[in-house]
């Protein structure tokens, strides 16, 4: 991993991009406030890093084991269509993967969250989730407490 | 992973799912054949397993290398502006990640291939690559059986 120090030009490096839910030296994950995709978590590397394959083996398996974490949570609380992850970059380089809980009656399904939309949503996807925001945050950061 | 056989129904369990660069028992490694984005591989499960989270974490950690293994060799040979990977999986939900070399210059940078287009190319992407095609699969198969 490059330990260079954080870039100043860097949105990921000056911001938490998110709502904050865990983190510890290394990582962090946040909630991204997503009014069409409400269950939309980011692991994001704490040190300024482009791409998955400049960490190490060991630092992608924790990496992965986050992802992972967060996953698993969606999934049993939420019990989605299908979870999406990714970690693009195009417009951060820095490294951070998307985790997003995706249901068949979402805005977008099938398509990704960056794609065309298929549909408007009523009520909004928040009020359609089996659970609330507050309880899934709390319940992510509980795995990844054990990850 | 879920070692059940594979689904008659299943586009990934019938089909290679691209051009086949590279296989051993588990994984299969192909390129998909878009004139858009012509650096694009698939790191693709043999057995049909849904989720990234289903695997075992040993499992994982192989997937991840292969993915490192083609996302490295695009870097090397193509210096490309980003690599993208994504394990989405809505319309088949069949594990595979998808590797994509991006460019500052393609048709939908920096928007993700799934976005809307930013511009038209001419001459098309394949042809302002610094490598031919038949050349970057040879290097991704031979990075892949040291893997």
């Amino acid at each position: 991993m490059d330990t260079a120090a954080n870039r100043p030009d860097c949105e990921l490096c000056r911001n938490d991009g998110g709502h904050l839910i865990w983190r510890d030296e290394r990582w962090r994950v946040v909630r991204v406030e997503d009014a069409a995709f409400p269950a939309f978590y980011r692991v994001i590397c704490n040190h300024h890093v482009a791409e998955f394959g400049d960490l190490l083996a060991t630092e992608r398996a924790r990496c992965m084991d986050l992802v992972v974490g967060v996953e698993r949570t969606l999934r049993e609380l939420l019990s989605p269509t299908k979870v999406n992850l990714a970690s693009l970059g195009n417009m951060v380089p820095h490294l951070h993967w998307h985790v997003i809980a995706r249901f068949e009656w979402d805005s977008h399904f099938p398509q990704p969250v960056w794609g065309a939309a298929q549909r408007v949503l009523q009520p909004a996807a928040a009020q359609r989730l089996p659970r609330g925001l507050d309880e899934l945050d709390d319940a992510v950061a509980q795995s990844l407490r054990h990850a």
